[in-house]
């Protein structure tokens, strides 16, 4: 019996307690039961593990042959890294990875407020604009978690780099204090000829609904972005990214 | 046997031959069978025959209560119906819509130049954000096809108003003649102090790879959005949509 707990030793059912401890992470009471969330595919980790996260474990499935990282790792067979991962047709490796805990506080640069965005792909692509365009603090109201696998998917390595602040809306909005809020509204002034304030939170509401009255209504600017006659909206995280490029480009 | 095929009749099988050739429609092939696609849900079918589109049939599930279209009618039972549609929760009631045909002509105004775009969510919000903007002609080579049930559906309605030519790589690049092609490279110069011609077609390319080769040698022009240390790439339709807007914004 002596070598049956070697290390690498490969589990096989997706009944075993750890897949399935993994396989909760898809959903949010299984991160927060575990204080976790999941990280799927070999770049994907390699920049979590380069951005300094915490990671609590690599899994990796049988026949991985990239690099070792130095973690606990768990090697599954091939239907239990299935059943761990959320794609379809997964890599080889995913990364078990502590949710950081980030303290609502004031932000001192511009920043983001999303206020009820509940496509996580959204959450994600602004995530990974926000970085890439320098709001580094993102305050997040009612929104699709962006520790769900799609949204850290699609924030590419964005929500290692962002520093997410979730709470409720009086929380967020006790935190922001006197940072002027631009609202992103159909019936704002054409943003193209706004001239925007040094610091501020730009607010971006849910896809189909827009901002909430509490949030409108604590706006110091409201702005949109012109559009044609046939169109009423943009997708949220394309006016997100527009928005964020015009406003910094404008204030920097 | 008379009343057997009254109007008014619930087809409620999924092997009937009228929903297996419309279930059809999910698929490139089927679309260029019947030369049709399929458009879901009631704002998209109302605003599809509002833009003047030519609607082959309407699908309605056997409990649509919402407005009568003046084109022939299907009514499907609930297992039928969804087994026509791509969402998985769908509205009740679809539209059989003909694949316009679109000569590969040039373009008079600025205009896109998508040139492997694989997602098609990303092509149908690249359309979205494109008629919204002001380019109405868009040259699609090697991409999702924009007549996908998802690139339909995050297009919203933009599909009915854009301009949509696809084409083989030298077809497209030989209609756009000698209009100048700015392309989206991260080599590129910093489109925000960039001064674009007044006419051009603004070059996407595949999410991962980038634009190809002929089109990437034929640019008059190459542009980056700048990005912070952490990032490498930008969702494809929000940096097309940042484009967008700068480019039209700067040159109007």
């Amino acid at each position: 019996m002596k070598g049956f707990f070697l290390i690498g030793m490969i589990i096989v059912s997706k009944h075993n307690p750890t897949v399935k401890e993994l396989a909760s992470l898809k959903e949010k009471k299984g991160r927060r039961l575990s204080g976790t969330y999941l990280v799927e595919g070999e770049k994907m980790v390699r920049e979590c593990a380069a951005s300094g996260q915490q990671i609590k474990r690599v899994i990796v499935r049988e026949d991985y042959a990239g690099e070792g990282y130095p973690y606990e790792t768990v090697t599954l067979g091939c239907d239990a890294f299935a059943a761990v991962c959320d794609v379809k047709t997964p890599q080889s490796v995913a990364a078990e990875v502590a949710l950081p805990r980030v303290p609502i506080v004031p932000a001192k640069e511009p920043c983001i407020l999303l206020d009820g965005v509940s496509d996580p792909s959204n959450v994600g692509a602004v995530i990974r604009t926000a970085v890439a365009a320098g709001y580094r603090s993102l305050y997040c109201i009612d929104c699709a978690d962006p520790y769900s696998p799609k949204s850290v998917r699609s924030s590419m390595s964005g929500i290692f780099f962002a520093r997410i602040m979730q709470g409720s809306r009086e929380e967020v909005l006790r935190a922001l204090g006197d940072l002027p809020v631009i609202a992103a509204d159909m019936n704002g002034e054409n943003v193209f000829s706004f001239s925007p304030p040094e610091r501020f939170a730009l607010a971006i509401g849910n896809e189909g609904n827009g901002l909430s009255a509490a949030v409108r209504d604590c706006a110091a600017y409201t702005v949109r972005i012109p559009m044609g006659e046939h169109t009423e909206s943009l997708n949220a995280a394309v006016s997100a990214g527009i928005l964020m490029y015009f406003l910094k480009n404008k204030s920097v």
